[in-house]
């Protein structure tokens, strides 16, 4: 066996675990767009099928974290390799929470359809949502071309998912002021919401991990944190 | 250089990376433990050092990351070997993730306190927090010691700080309801409980890891997930 036939093998072993991690991404990008869609729509049979889908984006990291284990157990991978089987590791467990964040959406939606719409939240929704899922197709393109400044470019987004996510946690502590009958709904559009911006935290690890497999240096600049709900008192004069 | 001195030097590399990992999970304890002191006593100061000792739980787990690749690129580990350099990746970014949930508590102490308390969700915030440190410390010692028998024990454990957040969550939209006044440090309060179910999570998570590192199977029984509030509609009559 030649030293050709081996790194050729190696090569398709790495061009393997990372057509996974697209295959995984591309499942995780449908589960977000049908979850929010169905939230959209009140479609209660689209919110079921990303519940069920959701095993399949399991399983896909369950073998992606046994073929890298492989890989690091028979080919002793060092530097770039290494780094590129390691980042798949930390990718595809990224992706697995992207994943889980669109069937707790998907769930919550099955809730929210048995009470009336609460209108003037769902354009905002829409609009998180659509950003996280232009920067998860952003990040998953930025990986597979290991392209560092479109994944710079993800990483800097993601100050918008979260200023949008604190517009939206205002307006729902408004509609639940003003009229308590919406407090179960408005609970349950705040999870999905905060669901949804933490879908953009784990795209924007994504983004991360690319820019460390191509450069082998995380991002040095520490990312900006936008959600300020957390440490934010708002004055309803009450 | 004689095998022998080889592995031994390798055997010190192992101890070496699970001495950080015993070293974070102590900082993490520490952590949740002053995070739900601080919200108890309504101490300001300590919610403000469990926020800025966030930062070296940060540093170690980027350490931990450094040294386990310097080790599989170094040592090329298989077998046994290779699942405990590959469990403690996963164990410092559990516990990466359980640090950042003390801080996130931490930040919402700080709002609190600037509304009356809410006595009597107290009582079960302190519960779960009680429950999930207790787990914590438990999965910390299955992994030093190798013991996937507490590991399991750990991971069925989690279901009771499952059902203490439900309900924590119906006794939340109570208050809500009964005075909207209350809505602002509710939502607050909510989220600081659904910050330790997901403690609990994570715990688990690292629970898994252990069985995963002594038996080379993750857990076979799917974990029950007993949080139900995603799917629930809750009657005020309303």
């Amino acid at each position: 066996m030649s030293d050709q036939h081996i790194l050729s093998a190696y090569d398709r072993d790495l061009e393997s675990i990372q057509a996974m991690i697209m295959k995984m991404g591309g499942q995780v990008e449908a589960a977000i767009r049908d979850a929010v869609r169905a939230l959209e729509t009140r479609d209660s049979d689209l919110a079921m099928k990303v519940r069920v889908g959701d095993r399949a984006i399991d399983e896909l990291e369950q073998l992606i974290n046994e073929q890298t284990a492989r890989i690091i157990a028979l080919r002793s991978p060092t530097a770039v390799d290494l780094r590129v089987v390691l980042s798949v590791m930390k990718i595809s467990a990224n992706l697995e929470r992207c994943g889980d964040f669109a069937k707790n959406i998907s769930k919550r939606t099955g809730v929210l359809l048995e009470s009336p719409p609460i209108e003037s939240t769902a354009a905002t929704v829409r609009r998180m949502a659509r950003q996280t899922e232009l920067m998860l197709k952003d990040a998953l393109d930025a990986y597979i071309h290991r392209d560092p400044q479109l994944a710079e470019s993800v990483i800097d987004r993601d100050v918008d998912v979260d200023q949008m996510y604190n517009t939206l946690f205002r307006e729902l502590l408004t509609h639940m002021m003003e009229d308590p009958r919406h407090i179960t709904a408005c609970m349950h559009l705040h999870f999905i919401a905060k669901n949804i911006e933490r879908i953009g935290d784990r795209v924007t690890n994504i983004a991360e991990q690319t820019v460390y497999m191509v450069t082998g240096e995380l991002p040095t600049e520490k990312r900006a944190k936008a959600d300020h709900t957390a440490t934010e008192t708002i004055d309803f004069g009450a």
